[in-house]
């Protein structure tokens, strides 16, 4: 159940016919990443143009507006929500005119160090028009006396610390970079134009591929910049690939556990069979007596339906999502307490009413969500509820990218599981062990991964502290 | 997958605060039912206000005018898409004023002999606003010369033939009819006031009664009639129940199929175990050997639960669907021909690629959607596509309250089964039998359905044919 | 000042290309005349389509909606605001299917018997679904036994009394008639088309002529009935007069006064040339010394140019507009009691400061937009107001299509001149007499006219009483 | 009539409650100044929050965003339609945050050498997100080395050249700032908060002030800066002024001819009674026989009525000027040509018609527009059209912050006054000389205005060019 701020969507397409259009449905497809605003830059070879509004990427965009927005390069962002009032300025991309030119960029992730920098930058005389972090990278670019480019952004991000994946447009190019603990996911994609030259795709996940019909080729690595030139001078374009930080892999585990598409391929590998095996591992490591797996919709299905073949326990979809909910506005009367939840999930009565159910969710945040969902199942009838959380308990909030509360609002950092179980009102809780979780990934490349939110290791050289 | 134009939703609230805001929330639970337009009356014991208008619930109601309509007995409608361009006129409830004073009415079903009915009112000199079927019945009452409405509503249903689930509301009253056959759905329930009196609720699908916590007490019987009384005479609310006609039951089998909610109680049985049980007479008709059985989603996942559970083939969620489908634009262009189906639904390529799949949906209509999903699994890289449909080949329209295709439209009508498979792109293709499909129900009290799109049986009182 | 609820707009156009495109126009050159909800239906020969909905004509209708109104043939209202919740069925054209095939109609003005012509026609079992008089006359057409669509509307306009201009549109013909008395305005007018042939336009206002390029001819007559019939069938169109009522001219003198724009030709003649001579006949019965003569802008221009020529005194336009008065929201602080006129209306302090003003008005209804226009007058520096009024004291309602306040409400019908003059706090009042007004008009043809409003005298036959 | 785009508006609030609703008000009463985009800043005394978009000021804001505007000061900017596709970025109050905090900046008016200043600044690294002059300022401010914020906007101002109002907003100050020639008008003057404190406004056009309800002081000097602190420290507010530049005062003659609303005070006069003298003057100037004088609506209104009081010729409103004109969509039919201004102006035929008619309007552009309303008014029986402009030829741009057409477009600067009258259609055509506007204004303290638009000559300083 949705209880994280999902983080961003970037997506970056080269020479390609219509760019921006191909960012539009490659944002459309990524939406769940972010549903606050969304924006998009093109470029013709001689201009950028950028738009970017509040809103659903279908609200945002019209033909008319992308129609505008020309060329054969283009990017775009999906933000998630955030609380500033001036929220048009805070997003992406980013566009400015600096000493090379024009620029515009788009960002997911977090820079640790952005308020040192801000701080300095400052007081050298900047200026900062919005709250993003991004924009210190601008200024790094536009100040570094580099004559390329490539070397200002390369100069520009040995300053920074801190999660990335990011995608430049200047006029004539695109420079993609992520960060070399790989912290944030993004994937390189070939576009077979209708005239049989190849345009290329880097975007977050893999499902924005799918919707253009463009083919995975592989994940844009940890510390990789990628180069795309020629769209604009009628070269063959190939992305030309450098090293510019040694790797030193520690991709987000979370993006596994809640917040990527399962049909996307992140860090490599599909979603939807990784939280399959959360599920199997879950099982192996608690066994329990039950009448079904349910899974709360939709983020437990793919490891509910796991659980229930490791353990042989009936899988049943025994709640149904009501796929209309938008902007309801919502009268508290009495009888309605838990309208928020019941809005959006209604269970099958007929099916859990006396029985003891194992319900999975993905985590627990606060806990007012899962409370609320037994809650209903209760009502319905269900006789015992034990739920199972396919990642274990969330200690600590993220700095690398993700909108977490502060730790004195992770229920699981400040409660025993038994207190967590009893304001829950769950007739037991489980968790899956991050052992089990890895375990799930069993990744030969990715054997370390990034799992502050539940161990509270962070990655020293970023956040400058160890637990 | 949405092929067939949805019915309509009605609901009636009697004898309860905010009656209106029930209703919106009723509706809004019921939008699958019908997502064109949208409307609520409402009474205050003195006057009946009604407002409707094109488009969601959520989008054509807001507190302000909720807030209108003000008292505590309240019915409304959802409909579904249809041609006109006078469409607003078209929506529902009607309200009129007539002999007896004010009424509104809601109508979900079709009346077989509105022609004939219109063509004989207007020849007496009546008048027609609307394109609705609906607005014969306010004439009839409001011609009747009997001196209670009552009375009226019975005289006039005499002259109608056809399906329907009909809610009117009085000043006063609220009166509730469903046609002898029963073909419509109609359920009843219990609103437990904050003061303690008890308040009633009908609606087509029980997952209103969920959403406003309502408890359901039994459907509306087949040429009953229930007559609500003394909201505003602070009398004690009791439904008075008269058979007014002589039940015949054929409530319709698609309902089961495609139309109803999963967590909705319908014709007395839960909709999401009646579907799962479809998958498992889908299994013991046709057993193959494939490597999944994936459901086309939403529709097609409880029969892809009974297919794997009954077949041990397992179950994968193996498409996966956009939420934020809404108005997009479509951008033509060769890459994108299949793009209306990838805007909302897209495969797991890492879990199919290579496999024999089973996949499983509620029916096929004209073909052409169930050709570009096989097309875009082929594309992923699935080797063998089996297509399992969990009801019977479609092959009559229907004249009872569904907006199905000509004839000619349809398939399954007009080919064999070679063809089909062949036009689609399957490797195979099954049709549950109408025999399973019933098994599947397994109902004592309904032995009989309407299964004309089935079978082209019509019933013979109705539509005057036999085949 | 605006103070009076405008009445409604109709046209009608018949034989010309894009007939809706050319009501459309119109409707938008009469907007003043209501800016509630606006509505056009248009025919093609075969059927009648009609679209309408709430809100200004720009905003109701786009291109898309237009296109679908397809045909040679269109007919098109706008109505002034009501109270009503619901009010999308409250607006015009009224479209109804009945005995002789489809009919739409549009009607300006208010039928005197109309409940008891509604309470005859329900007792007979006609339903009605909209508050709207017309409905009735719909009904009674319906219910004639006549062959004939224009029998049928002579037939139902015998039983019909009250004020009224309306445009019938059927299939192949359109009907355009007046009330014998002329209440309401309604001219007749010529459109080249571009092809040579020729096509005609009825309209409550000449203005609409002005806009879309046609030629005025006349007014429709007191009582007569115009007949447009070959559009459809390549024939010559000529319209065909029937005088059906004998006529008995007492048109509505308030449309000069107020709610004509003063580029119309109204009842035959110019509004701005009569208004203008309310200026001049103000002077001659009213002569004061004063530094200058203002008008309340629009409503007051005229006769404040006609009052200055006659007087001498000079015109000065010391009332500025502002033109972007749409929906702002009121913040009700100490410091802008009177925000909402100020919101429309400023005065030029350096103009007016120190001096003694003659401000020229319309009319007085309540009193209190006078109050607020003089406050802000006094408080920019001006010494003396002295308010002339172009028109008698407003003492009685209007029956007869207008929308005004009860009498209780009408200020001049409840207090001397004495007590008006004070509670608007101007230091002197003037009205212009009957006879003035009349003069002004100085019409050969109109000798009588509709001034109920100041004299109280109905007309006997329409409303049954005589003062 | 508006063939010029409006320059734009600002607005400062110092000390008042609800600065932000002040501000709003301030703007929607300059809404004639800028219809394109809309924006507000307001501080706390901690925090500057801005909101900026597209559309008219009361369709940019509403309650709900004004109430996040809290604070006791605020400044607003209202701007004039521009091509970017990325206007909302182009919007102003421009916010940023800098070494000595947090800043907001509206400006009316064009910096002459802003490209150089812009290529410098980009030169040392700055980055430019907008389009905007303005963004210039704020960085010389971020880059200035003084501690105290009205040293770094006294630095700041010393590297630029143009005209400029300008409004500066920082947490807890406000500074105003005109450029040392007073090209763009900016007043002064007071609130009276409820509790009896004194609260300042600033505004570009003092119809503001009548608004709000504000006392006008006297204008702001060229040259000066007004320092506003104290609010936040519960000080009275007295405004400091510092004459940082040596007056030279050229204010704009334009804002007499064209833009100022005539209620307004501008260069500390009222411009209706300088536009009346260029009526009279007009009529000293060149006298002819003619039956009437009509204004085109608005823009020639007051000098209409100077000239018909100085020639004895009668003044008449004949042209009726629609107030609903919106976005409507133009159907370019062959009957319809002139459509454009049609929807905005009719003609009163029956005056006109036959007539000799002196045509007053405040200037020529291109010339199109003039020719489409002789045209109309010949259609409408005009038997001669004699243009009189109530200003000199418009014969060069104007580089000070109007957006003019390019030389090669205005007509009179390419064609002599034969061409243009017969281009436009015109019997005669007759302009003010520029004495005759000067002795219109009979200014003591304002000997000297920058006419460029006229004579060409530019103010040296800033457009380092003489003609």
């Amino acid at each position: 159940m949705k209880e994280w701020n999902e983080e961003c969507a970037v997506v970056g397409i080269y020479n390609a016919h219509n760019a921006s259009v191909l960012s539009y449905y490659s944002l459309f497809s990524m939406q769940h990443r972010g549903q606050e605003a969304s924006g998009i830059s093109a470029s013709n070879g001689q201009k950028i143009s950028t738009y970017k509004n509040n809103g659903l990427v279908t609200k945002v965009f019209n033909k008319t507006i992308l129609e505008k927005l020309q060329g054969k390069s283009s990017i775009g962002h999906n933000r998630y929500s955030t609380a500033g009032e001036d929220s048009i300025n805070d997003s992406q991309p980013i566009f400015a005119k600096y000493g090379l030119g024009e620029i515009a960029l788009a960002h997911n992730g977090n820079f640790t160090n952005a308020k040192e920098i801000r701080e300095s930058l400052i007081q050298e005389g900047a200026i900062f028009q919005s709250h993003l972090d991004t924009e210190n990278l601008i200024h790094l670019i536009a100040k570094s006396h580099r004559n390329h480019l490539v070397d200002r952004i390369k100069d520009a991000l040995t300053k920074i610390r801190g999660a990335y994946a990011l995608v430049f447009l200047s006029r004539t190019k695109m420079f993609v970079v992520r960060d070399q603990y790989g912290l944030r996911p993004l994937s390189l994609g070939k576009i077979k134009n209708p005239d049989g030259s190849t345009g290329y795709i880097v975007a977050s996940e893999s499902c924005a591929f799918d919707l253009i019909g463009a083919d995975y080729i592989r994940d844009v690595l940890p510390g990789e910049m990628l180069v795309f030139e020629g769209a604009y001078t009628n070269n063959d374009v190939v992305p030309q690939s450098m090293q510019i930080f040694p790797p030193t892999p520690n991709p987000c585990i979370f993006e596994y556990v809640y917040f990527a598409r399962p049909d996307s391929k992140v860090f490599g590998k599909n979603v939807y069979e990784i939280r399959k095996q959360m599920g199997v591992e879950l099982a192996k490591e608690h066994k329990i007596q039950a009448d079904m797996v349910i899974p709360v919709p939709d983020s437990g299905v793919a490891a509910a339906l796991g659980y229930s073949r490791e353990s042989g326990i009936p899988f049943e979809l025994g709640i149904i999502r009501n796929h209309y909910v938008g902007r309801t506005f919502i009268e508290p009367t009495q009888s309605m307490r838990e309208l928020k939840v019941k809005l959006k999930l209604n269970p099958i009565a007929e099916l859990i009413s006396g029985k003891d159910i194992i319900v999975i969710d993905d985590s627990i945040v606060r806990g007012t969500t899962s409370k609320q969902i037994i809650k209903i199942l209760k009502q319905a009838g269900a006789k015992k509820i034990h739920l199972f959380i396919s990642s274990p308990p969330t200690i600590s909030p993220c700095f690398y990218g993700v909108d977490t509360p502060d730790k004195s609002d992770l229920i699981c950092a400040n409660h025993s599981l038994e207190e967590v179980r009893d304001f829950i009102g769950a007739d037991s809780l489980f968790f899956l062990s991050l052992e089990g979780l890895k375990k799930s990934i069993n990744s030969e490349e990715n054997k370390r991964f990034c799992q502050a939110c539940f161990d509270g290791h962070y990655i020293e050289e970023l956040t400058g502290r160890k637990d």
